[in-house]
């Protein structure tokens, strides 16, 4: 596979097409930010690991009946990944109150949701990715009604999946964000990663607030050993594939 | 009737008991507010205007159908209302895009909405009245489905009402918001007040996007004669009743 020229550079990847007009690779960074950009710093080996995990929960989900944008893992902090348009929607899965939630709800973080909730947002970083209600969405024709229906059945259906994969993991899936894209064909995909950048992820078997995290709150939070809880959810998710081979 | 004591003061309002458990008092004061309170002053003869404007909305409503908790207005700045417990929703419909759904979306202000749009925000100062999807009002508690139906359904039927209304004043409802309250039967009423206040009243005769402002947003924006403006509304209101009868 030759690489040709940069095709788009964000936060945490860059992308770069391939002689297959199709196909893209995605190399994943090492730079993190937070709150929209506002703090920015490095957490060393991330570019590697998201890739590691995403892949290995790409792969999974896959399995599992889910369309993904992945195709395969040439090289540890790469992936070759399908062309697609990237819907411009944030979808949030949470199944315990956390984050942007309990800031505009009031609700206590750590509130076990009677059911999980399905949020969009609008991913502009302009306008601070704000919350969607379903009307605005499709007052501004981020996607069609129908797209909206199927993501949010695929959202739970992978929120399903993932809470079992993650409670494998003695890990507890606090929320998640997600992206979709839609392939040459109109087909709808999961897109982006799944990783630590982007889960709110809990050590189960801890109840302190602050070393149960392990996920980017950690960053953002300034709580310290970063690196750390990012290498032990890469162990931890290749010991639970393993274990399920 | 006798008035007993002061029960609750808010931003526009004072709130009496009265002899009977059934009706309160409302006096409308003259203070304005914005930006959540940052932002203070006086708008002279407000009280009397917003009380003399809604009053009048109010009785239109009743004759078309709408149950809402005035009663009558024993003096120029007050009103007697039915005693509702308020629902902490800010039930906003939008006709024309203007205000935060710009802010929020990017979407031009004066962009003309396809259809009527229905938004709630959860009333709390605290919090800066943040904007809710149905998921969120429902997991928080705030209604139930079947009050933010009925709510939805009434308020189109308001906004279809005072939107050709304020078409005979020569004034274009460009959104507004509301609030509801069940009474001690737990049935639903329109409360609180309908006026330059809760309104964004666009002079329809006048394009330059400033002159034609005749609600709040001259008091939020600095664009003077604001005591004119709400003066106008009142006039034109009771011209468009009298024309009627």
């Amino acid at each position: 596979m030759s690489v040709h020229s940069k095709l788009y550079e964000g936060k945490a990847k860059i992308l770069y097409t391939t002689d297959d007009p199709e196909v893209l690779l995605a190399d994943f960074k090492d730079d993190a930010t937070a709150f929209n950009a506002q703090k920015r710093g490095t957490i060393l080996g991330k570019g590697q690991i998201n890739c590691s995990i995403s892949s290995q929960l790409f792969k999974q989900l896959e399995a599992h009946g889910i369309k993904t944008h992945f195709i395969d893992s040439p090289s540890p902090n790469q992936m070759r990944v399908r062309s697609v348009k990237i819907l411009p929607l944030e979808v949030v899965v949470r199944n315990i109150a956390a984050g942007s939630l309990c800031q505009q709800t009031g609700l206590p973080v750590g509130k076990l949701l009677k059911q999980p909730l399905v949020e969009f947002y609008y991913k502009n970083d302009q306008l601070g990715d704000p919350l969607l209600t379903r009307d605005r969405l499709l007052l501004m024709e981020l996607a069609t009604p129908e797209q909206v229906d199927a993501i949010t059945n695929l959202a739970l259906q992978i929120n399903q999946f993932l809470s079992g994969f993650w409670q494998q993991c003695g890990i507890t899936l606090v929320d998640f964000k997600l992206e979709f894209g839609l392939d040459s064909q109109q087909q709808l995909l999961l897109a982006d990663e799944i990783s630590p950048d982007t889960c709110r992820l809990w050590n189960t078997a801890e109840a302190d607030p602050n070393r149960r995290v392990m996920d980017k709150d950690r960053f953002r939070r300034d709580l310290g050993n970063v690196e750390d809880a990012y290498q032990e959810v890469l162990q931890r998710v290749l010991q639970a594939v393993e274990s399920k081979n």
